[in-house]
């Protein structure tokens, strides 16, 4: 053994080898951030080094690596989502900052680029390519990102994908927009993340072929072999797991392609359950080996990003690493970057960084009134389009025609019908659209949020003009937020400060809120498994089958809109 | 199917799918210079197309890519080496023109560059990382490569990684030269090839840990494992495709950091036995399925290359690929770059570009007499340090202590003694060494060339000094080349004008003259199955164990100077 002394040595350590997917029992020497010595058995007599911890047979992995996910799901600033990530052992991400853009459009963007730059969590960008989310002109939007903002962006280190191409039938059908932005980003060398929940075939190859190098969306045993075999790299995110993707995923021959991912994350499950660590968990407990679901989130992301030397213990490589008890037993003994001990037992042990620059709300709303959610329709009787929710745990819609009684502007609900009000506000007051949603659950009450998918205009669905009045005068104090409310008043609310969409508070007081609002909203019927993410993508354009902007009914695979009443 | 008109539409092919290792049945659909559509069945009636390709169900795989290799082998110039290694199969290098570079510097290598660019073959480049060889002044060495001609260099786009780092010991010892070009090399994010025959344990770490990313050695079943696991990408050339290795690597649940290299090859054997294809060839005689024998000279090279969208029949990627009539049946039916036809029943169907600018050799040479291959020692009979050849198939050298007589300067060799003379003479005419070498089965006659690794001084070995004064003015004549010669005069020759060990030649001529090369040592009973490689190495300064410079017999592990005689 040579050279200077080692910052670091480890002995007594179970080390998992993601290259040979097998772990061994042996010794580690860490120096300026990377691994020097990784062997097995015990270190030679008298290596020189400036600390030692005996790990006394505890596992050491690389650190998690999610390759798919925008901090914004977790409503929280860079520096707090670290907070929450980093115990639980995620390491590095590739950030889309997708909502901010399309709230703040470049402004956005920079502002989360500056306010993640310096944190302990290692977080790479990828440049949202679909703001607004369509060429189609479906909903108000408040930003855009050009192929000429690519090209000012890719230049910068952390900048290595361009976002996910959600517009997939825009693109398919030759959208020059989308054409411009892709190849702006391919001429950068950057990775094109995709977005294609239903295409197959020779639509599916179109698709790809503009240079499309992943998906993360919902997948089904034939779409993975058709993906893998099209080239796309494969990302399961937890609702993927299913025991035949599973199935399909360890039949292939290579799966050094395949990753999970989260994509998206809400406040409480990200302080309950975890980060990437939970959908590590999932898949092993859905009979992935333990070896194999760690190389999925470690040395296989990495691969994928051209992350050089991360993602593996190796020498030479970067020393991001964790301390477990054993395999499956997160959050982290001990959490690990650049060779720094960062968290511990699940708790931080520094402060990862500053909340960055103030970012204002574009939202011009104050308060609302019963009358802002009638139907300006001067009939007693007509047909509405309506947007049905088809499943308790995904968020397909599909679209019915349901007749409705009117009076004086005011939709009549019964009891057993299962229909509730939805109005979409355009951020900037010049649109506003109210319909009719069915079979949520909700029985009474209202949720208001300035978070929904992906315009991010104020969102309103209740079963009173009254108690949407209340949440959404709730909602939008301070900027922005999300509010529940019955007729009495308010029940639950989550402020969101930064332009309306996030906060710089504490992980534990926003998971808190958030938990209240999903409680309020299941007291008040909700049956779907996640309320607010069934909620706040009733509004995303881009996601099958039948959505709502402040526009009107969105038929998102024709990119069409659909008026909500049917004026006979 | 939608979108403009296809410029080729290939039916009723056998496709292989690299990512899933199988082969089905389909078409493809190219336009842009990439695939759009792969397939499987029959394409839909009327696709718009301005050729149709009726397959008649022949394989079709993508091109072969070469992470490893050193055009300067086939003694060719960029356009005669795409000549011939196109019709087989090859499509695209990482060339590494360390042997340009070791005889002129940086103009070599812009030389190399140049000549290369605009060619069907994609030729991308590693500058090399150890010119000269060692910085333990072992030999002269006309040129140097330091971390600001790095720098310089890197920028180029069609550069990816530094050359193989051959003086290990020299880097674990912490070699201050190199690793400032390491680091250079880094900062710019290429790729840092490795050269790593005799480290294992520590001292393997300490290496990769300069942020090393492959191997391309000898190998064996630990190292193999070893290097794997320390995250090494593995590079598998013939003398690698041992079946114990071969073993080794199929155990591995995880190959997809596998890959095959050709290194070097001849003339000969390019013209005869193909260029990566015989690798692909040899891995499958020697138990590698097909299907994982493409990958690991396709998909596999181009992921760890960082080459994007290269090495794979998807929609989206490089239409790169070759038309078979079945797995191992090279040369290729059809060879096509871009979608473009390049090559058909092993010739090129158009010339592949420019010879290039001239590079004039700097060797100071002219003629040589008798005398000049005399030792200076007044002694009739003394030690000597003889390097002796170890094996007929590698080039693994040993030290022995032989007792010789000397007349007059002359070594006296008798008839079964198994000896011959070596000299080594500098280019720039400063230095000249002579001694013994054992055990190459050379009876009569010599050997002299000015293609000898690394340096490329003059190497003469014979039985005579009167032999090889006539092979070595042969090999000198217009500036370089390589001869054989006996005591009657020179039996066989090939000239190579650039810089002394290249020529524009065509490649049947220059394979033609290697030929007759080789036969004549072997009529001379020279008993090694390569003896140009053989020979030319034995003045490879990094390549175990004992080699001999103009300065003397080089003890390569111990990176120190031996005399050839011992002067009693």
């Amino acid at each position: 053994v040579k050279g200077p002394e080692l910052d670091l040595l480890i002995t007594g350590a179970e080390i998992l080898d993601v290259f040979r997917l097998r772990a061994f029992q042996g010794w580690l020497g860490i120096r300026g951030g990377r691994f020097i010595y990784v062997e097995p058995g015990e270190p030679p007599r008298g290596v020189p080094t400036r600390h030692t911890v005996e790990a006394c047979g505890a596992l050491i992995t690389p650190g998690l690596i999610d390759a798919h996910m925008h901090i914004e799901s977790t409503l929280l600033s860079p520096r707090r989502f670290a907070e929450g990530a980093l115990p639980h052992g995620t390491t590095c991400v590739l950030a889309d900052p997708h909502e901010i853009a399309s709230v703040a459009g470049e402004e956005g963007i920079r502002w989360m680029m500056q306010a993640a730059a310096g944190l302990s969590l290692r977080v790479y960008f990828a440049i949202p390519s679909c703001v607004p989310p369509t060429s189609a002109r479906l909903e108000t939007t408040g930003a855009e990102v050009t192929a000429e903002l690519v090209r000012k962006l890719a230049g910068a280190s952390e900048v290595i994908a361009l976002g996910e191409v959600m517009d997939y039938r825009g693109l398919v059908a030759g959208d020059e927009r989308l054409r411009g932005i892709i190849g702006a980003a391919a001429s950068h060398g950057l990775l094109i993340e995709g977005h294609v929940p239903s295409l197959l075939g020779t639509e599916l190859s179109e698709y790809l072929s503009y240079g499309i190098t992943s998906d993360h969306t919902l997948m089904r045993p034939e779409k993975i072999l058709e993906l893998v075999g099209k080239g796309a790299a494969l990302m399961l995110q937890l609702k993927s797991l299913a025991p035949e993707n599973i199935a399909a995923v360890l039949d292939l021959p290579d799966r050094s392609r395949v990753m999970l991912v989260t994509d998206d994350v809400d406040p409480a499950r990200l302080r309950t359950e975890g980060h990437l660590s939970s959908i590590v968990k999932a898949a092993m407990a859905r009979g992935v080996p333990w070896e194999e679901a760690f190389s999925m989130a470690t040395l296989r992301p990495a691969t994928y990003l051209g992350l050089r030397r991360m993602g593996a213990i190796a020498p030479g490589w970067t020393a991001d690493f964790l301390v477990l008890e054993g395999p499956g037993l997160f959050p982290p003994r001990t959490v690990y970057v650049g060779g720094r001990k960062v968290a511990e037992e699940g708790e931080l042990i520094a402060p990862v960084g500053s909340p960055g620059p103030p970012l204002p709300s574009n939202l011009c709303y104050d308060r609302f009134v019963p009358e802002d959610f009638l139907v300006k329709l001067d009939l007693q009787e007509c047909l509405a389009n309506v947007v049905s929710v088809q499943s308790e745990d995904n968020t397909l819609t599909d679209l019915e025609r349901v007749p409705v009684r009117l009076k004086g502007g005011r939709v009549v609900l019964g009891p057993e019908d299962d229909l509730a009000l939805i109005a979409v506000f355009s951020r900037d007051g010049s649109s506003r659209s109210t319909g009719v949603v069915k079979d949520l659950g909700l029985k009474r009450g209202a949720f208001a949020s300035t978070f929904s998918h992906d315009a991010h205009n104020l969102l309103v669905v209740g079963r009173s003009p009254e108690a949407m009045a209340l949440a959404a005068s709730r909602a939008c104090e301070g900027g922005g937020g999300i509010a529940v409310a019955d007729e009495g008043g308010v029940i639950a609310h989550l402020p969101l400060p930064i332009a309306g969409i996030l906060t710089d508070a504490p992980l534990d007081a926003v998971a808190s809120s958030f938990n209240q609002i999903e409680d309020s909203l299941r007291r008040f019927g909700m049956r779907h498994a996640r309320p607010f993410l069934l909620l706040s993508t009733l509004t995303l354009s881009v996601s099958p089958r039948y959505k709502f902007s402040d526009k009107g009914v969105v038929d998102v695979e024709a990119r069409r809109l659909i008026p909500p009443f049917i004026n006979p």
